[in-house]
């Protein structure tokens, strides 16, 4: 009996239960769970606790200085664990009036769930549901023993997250790890096998407590001519970074990840330019560089930047109050705290002594092996499924905790999900194909399948 | 009879009506005039307009393609004529909030009146019709010619100003002007000669048509960063402006302005250093340094900048957009036509040239004679009434438009009034005190006297 004989039980249940699953969604769509005010966070824990009790797995919601986390486990043919990370917290849905349909409606066109969560990332909590219940309904047991983490505040940093992994290591004990989603991209998943860190500092400059007419601009200190040439010190047109230190520490990529970074196909740049009416990629990059620079460098962006007088027409004022955020993504080697630390020495250093430093948010980057089991089973079950080898990113490119389980937990991973490039995700209108949530159930239920055989 | 012991029964006249003229004020600030807003506009103009035509004068109201200007005009015993310029709209009165008393109910609270447009720049025009009225009453005559223009536009930049002066050259011509305004600083009048220039730019770069998140922030063109570059390379940190020809054609000082900037008193740094908790003034200036840096010097303000995200907390994006405001400050020999064009030629050759500029206000800069008769009346009058030299600032800090009336009718100017360092002209609040008007008003009864008899 070869791997593809064996799923095609599974795989029909799942096809029989597609109403089903697209229902199982629309449901947990339906509860608002908006972590940053949150909207309907204990009803969804609730909901979600509830649902993957009804799997028939080991259920348990967990109290944390924040939001609720919900586990479950259920052991299977095969001792191998593997362990599966999402989330039910979803972003805002505003601005209202830009959705098509209220975005806690759920309702379907076209082939599409439209709802806020709908990929990011209850469509994916669904999707494994639906995986495990094929298996558990047709065999009666699951392939691989499977762990379940689903937290309440990944779209706001994730702040309880670390301290129950750390608290809960030996539960959380797997031997890989599926994260939160991914794309599937020209009918190919992509995976991503860790994360980028991020360093999100505000830099506040006050020369004075007032602003003054800007009659008087020869006397007195401008706060936002103080952080202009703060940044512009920092960070020169050629995109190099000349803080002192800021790429110390840079791992180089290793051979595999090299030979990784080459499979990956060319960004469509000529698309992007047009949609998005750009003058230029930066530093002119050509399309096939793109991926590259995307994938493999550490930014150092600025996200936002207020001073003075920012309505429209005239207003003759020196600004005594000047503020800019600074959000870099670091690669593995860096740190917010050490990348911090470079920016405050760099501005006392330069003269900016007066300029205030505040790291509002970090987190730290993560590698994954990608020789590890769970990408091999990511990587068979897509030539299973989808007929090709799946497109895999050595790096991630956001900034989700994926670090917390490598870290903590020692646990190889791989991002992959239902998501597409038109999913919409923290937009209105966002979406879920159903052809995505039922494919990415099949491929959850291969993935599971390949990981205990391996 | 010497010109004291000829003033004596003005003065006392002044003395006996002041009553009068304080309820004058308040019947001009009763009487809301915000150019900016349209509101009271005609009431006031027609207000302005009967007010000068019951001293005696010949008093007409001219339509504009803005707001009506007043004009008045009457002869005297000497043939000299003396041209006064003030404006009767004002300032919004927000916020409203901060008033101690209603913005319009012109409330005399410890010897003041607290009113929008107490001091800018009713209690100004009042002083000069208590005094044309004083002579009138006492002499049945002016000791000199007199014409007024009163306009209604000064506060939205005297978008019609010019045009008026082109055209009523001949019946605006006069041997000196008194301008709008100026401060009381320690018992001595302080004269101004002229005006600065103003260049008010936007600089906008848009670098797509939307925000990108910001963990594409390698790829994607940073309009935020754009303009940041593009400003740092405009001015160092030693406040040196590197944009080529920006200081090109700017006269040197004049013996006689070096002689009046030595007569100047030093700022008092310590107080401002205090009340505004300033980390020090720009370039670290000491406190006898501040005036001829303010006076002298030209500026490069940034009056506002924004970018990305600005509200509290932690967003992560690319900023597709961003803006900032420039304004320059200009002395004799800057135009804003020749610094755009600076500004706009540098762009260009640094790269910048995404970098859209548009002038969204220009006013040219102007220095008057110092050695003219009006300000040897000014000085004259206030060695009389004030018992000491005036002082007299060569160039004006502002941006009035003094130049129209230099460059169309040259006519030496002096600008002095009723203000002082409290008056918090343009600020909730607004003041005039009953001391400085009458004292206002026998001033410029002692100035058209020793004009008209030099």
């Amino acid at each position: 009996m070869n791997a593809i004989s064996s799923l095609d039980s599974i795989f029909q249940y799942i096809d029989d239960h597609a109403e089903q699953t697209v229902s199982d969604l629309q449901e947990f769509c339906r509860q608002p769970s908006i972590s940053t005010t949150r909207t309907g966070i204990k009803e969804m824990a609730d909901l979600v606790h509830c649902r993957i009790g009804r799997t028939g797995m080991n259920s348990a919601l967990h109290e944390t200085a924040g939001h609720p986390i919900v586990t479950g486990e259920l052991g299977g043919s095969a001792s191998k664990t593997l362990l599966f990370y999402n989330h039910y917290d979803v972003q805002p849905a505003e601005p209202l009036k830009e959705w098509s349909s209220p975005p806690f409606e759920a309702r379907v066109v076209d082939g599409h769930v439209i709802a806020r969560g709908a990929t990011d990332n209850k469509g994916n909590i669904i999707s494994r549901i639906a995986a495990f219940e094929a298996f558990l309904a047709v065999r009666g047991e699951l392939p691989c023993s499977v762990k379940y983490l689903i937290e309440g505040e990944e779209e706001i940093g994730s702040p309880s997250l670390e301290a129950f992994i750390i608290e809960n290591q030996d539960f959380l004990s797997a031997e890989g790890c599926i994260w939160e989603d991914n794309t599937v991209r020209e009918h190919v998943p992509v995976l991503a096998l860790g994360n980028k860190g991020l360093c999100y500092l505000e830099l506040r400059c006050r020369t004075a407590n007032v602003d003054f007419h800007s009659s008087n601009a020869q006397m007195y200190e401008n706060a936002a001519w103080r952080i202009a040439w703060a940044l512009a010190s920092m960070k020169d047109q050629e995109e190099n970074v000349l803080v002192e230190g800021f790429y110390d520490g840079i791992q180089p990529l290793t051979g595999k990840e090299e030979e990784l970074l080459d499979k990956i196909p060319s960004y469509d740049g000529q698309t992007r330019r047009e949609k998005f009416e750009l003058r230029q990629f930066a530093l002119n990059l050509p399309d096939e560089a793109l991926a590259r620079r995307h994938l493999v460098h550490p930014s150092f962006n600025i996200a936002g930047f207020d001073a003075g007088y920012t309505g429209e027409g005239v207003k003759t004022i020196v600004s005594g109050r000047a503020r800019a955020k600074i959000d870099c993504r670091l690669v593995v080697g860096q740190t917010p705290e050490k990348i911090h630390d470079c920016i405050r020495k760099h501005l006392d250093r330069n003269g900016f002594d007066d300029i205030e430093t505040e790291l509002l948010f970090g987190s730290l980057p993560a590698k994954s092996d990608p020789d590890s089991d769970v990408v091999k089973a990511c990587a068979e079950s897509s030539r299973l499924l989808y007929g090709e080898d799946p497109v895999i990113n050595p790096f991630g490119c956001g900034s989700t905790p994926t670090w917390m389980v490598i870290k903590h937990l020692n646990v190889p991973l791989s991002s992959t999900g239902v998501g597409c490039i038109t999913s919409r995700t923290h937009s209105a209108n966002e979406n879920l194909k159903i052809d995505h949530l039922i494919m990415g159930a099949k491929y959850m239920a291969a993935i599971c399948e390949a990981f205990g055989k391996l």
